[in-house]
């Protein structure tokens, strides 16, 4: 029986992973193949209690485990420790390093009852679906960092090996392949030369995928173009620093990050986690949108266990209720239904 | 009589220099002060010309002048070359670093009759008046980068000293000073050293400033903030590389890149530049919007030369010209009253 490892986190990670667990064994009821969950400490829970952000015992469960839930890491709470203890170096980016979970996938593919909820026009957002694969264990994130003196300074180094770019953009092409056949290469070659060896990379692994469109685009002009044209994407690929703020600047295009889901991958394993954090604010009211959570459960059954269908009928339960009215609060409008998580939750079971 | 220098550069910078020096002229007709312009080569024009991006001469004479207007630079024919000599790197770049224009002043404000050029929702970007400030000097653009072999690799490196973050955040918090009172630090210090290095010396700046209300913002929240709720924003501050990026982003809000003028500065000299490209697709055509050099020209009589005054007759013009339907192809609708770049220019004048 494939195993998955629950790791809510912090925050609102709490409330959310058991949504989506309760949508995995209902999707699966029946079903040939059925998921074991176990579930470990990551993040502030794991500071507090087993003395660091991502203790063994969780990275040996992670390592056994067939695919990874991921709730959302940090809070204030933690905020004075050193950095590389923090719930977000120490947790997230630690088990990213640890698993070699180099490529994250972000789909960013509007909901016709969602376009209102979105700050940008609707003939401008209704028919965006795009894809941004992310570069995740290398770049600007993992590079030599350091202090100098006299005088004062600090440095992070973005630094890529052939391989880490190969692996990465043949992704891209792989990915581009199955949609639209359209790939976006984001850097900013005329300025970096970690850029234009991402550039040469690219263009020598484009030898191997003549029927995909390949172009290539500054990272500024790649932030104007998602405002201005989004519809123009179909996959970007890029590197880490980049991803990560052209990740939640797609995002908004749905209006709220709380829908957007995410499947860190490697060759073998797969971590699944909502593009939002733990938003301490709201954590514990039973008012965070699961939604993201669920949607990437759905990508757990695509990438890591090959079953597309199930992942169909989770996001098809997902359209339903919103097509139904049903909203939590932070895509509430005057006259949605507005559910709290738990319900959100229960509300997909029962369109499944 | 103080000195100008005048850079057009490639492509429409060609077309667009001289609007905004018919502009000033014209501002300045029967004034107590009057500019006298000089003309030199930069980008492509300089390499075809000169043998080089960034010629001695023009060097030498952006150094004598007072102030300097540039077109802007770069364009296919030249993308060959070697990054290092190409109009961007060589040119552009070079002359920032060489006259230590470490503060790039990107004012976004929204015009109401631009409201409906925006992407995004009127309500959403109606009150957008935000100015970013991005460091140009330093950061990812100007630390050791190069090649590594066995593995082949590419390194940039993020480096700021003490006084390039203090000197570029004391600028925010005067900015936000004369304005609403309110800086937002645009870092990523959950996972740069350099960022949180940028968080310190900002708090200790800080300290001299009780009244500026002070935020922190991580870059990929600012890229959604700026999408989300840009009104939110009062004086932005930023590294160069994420400078880059925010800045393009925020123009966005304004619908078009062609209304973007920027300032670049150090202590007593100052480069005014339009926020857009050379745009060689449409170079030559007497299509191009002059409106953001000419605005740019506007930055130049308020932070080189003192005079605000003047500075808002050219920006009350500029407004006065949109105000009667007047566009360039750029920012027209149905319904527009559609101008070439010259004949923009002449209205502008004839709204002073
Ligand atoms: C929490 C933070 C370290 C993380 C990142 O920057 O990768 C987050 O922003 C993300 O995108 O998953
Ligand atoms: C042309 C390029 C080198 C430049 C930069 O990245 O600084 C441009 O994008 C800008 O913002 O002025």
């Amino acid at each position: 029986m494939p195993k998955v490892l629950v790791l809510p986190g912090d925050g609102i990670g709490l409330e959310i992973t058991p949504q989506a667990v309760k949508v995995l064994e209902a999707v699966l009821k029946n079903h040939s193949t059925s998921l074991s969950f176990e579930y470990g400490l990551i993040g502030g829970a794991a500071i507090d209690e087993a003395g660091k952000a991502l203790p063994d015992e969780t990275l040996a469960a992670a390592q056994a485990a067939d695919a990874i839930l991921l709730g959302s890491v940090g809070g204030p709470k933690w905020d004075t420790l050193p950095a590389p203890q923090r719930p977000e170096l120490g947790g997230l980016l630690a088990i990213r390093k640890a698993l070699g979970l180099f490529a994250n996938i972000r789909p960013v593919k509007m909901l016709p009852m969602l376009v209102e909820a979105s700050t940008l026009r609707p003939e401008v957002v209704k028919n965006v679906d795009l894809v941004v694969l992310r570069e995740l264990t290398g770049g600007l994130y993992f590079g030599e960092k350091g202090r100098g003196t006299e005088p004062r300074s600090a440095f992070d180094t973005l630094i890529y090996t052939e391989e880490e770019i190969r692996r990465i953009v043949d992704l891209g092409f792989q990915t581009a392949a199955k949609r639209r056949g359209k790939l976006c290469s984001v850097d900013k070659a005329n300025v970096l030369e970690s850029s234009r060896f991402w550039r040469e990379i690219t263009l020598e692994v484009a030898k191997n995928y003549p029927d995909i469109e390949l172009s290539h685009m500054y990272v500024d002009n790649a932030a104007m173009q998602l405002v201005r044209w989004p519809e123009q994407f179909d996959v970007i690929v890029t590197e880490n620093m980049f991803g990560d703020i052209l990740t939640d600047l797609a995002s908004m295009l749905m209006g709220s990050i709380g829908m957007i889901s995410s499947a860190s991958l490697s060759g073998s394993k797969g971590l699944y986690e909502p593009a939002h954090g733990s938003a301490p604010d709201i954590a514990g009211k039973n008012i965070a949108n699961p939604l993201a959570t669920i949607l990437s459960a759905a990508l757990m059954l695509r990438y890591s266990f090959g079953l597309e269908q199930e992942a169909q009928k989770i996001e098809a339960a997902v359209e339903r209720v919103l097509q139904e009215g049903y909203r939590t609060p932070d895509l509430a409008k005057p006259g949605d239904k507005v559910l709290g998580t738990k319900e959100m939750g229960n509300a997909v079971v029962a369109a499944l």
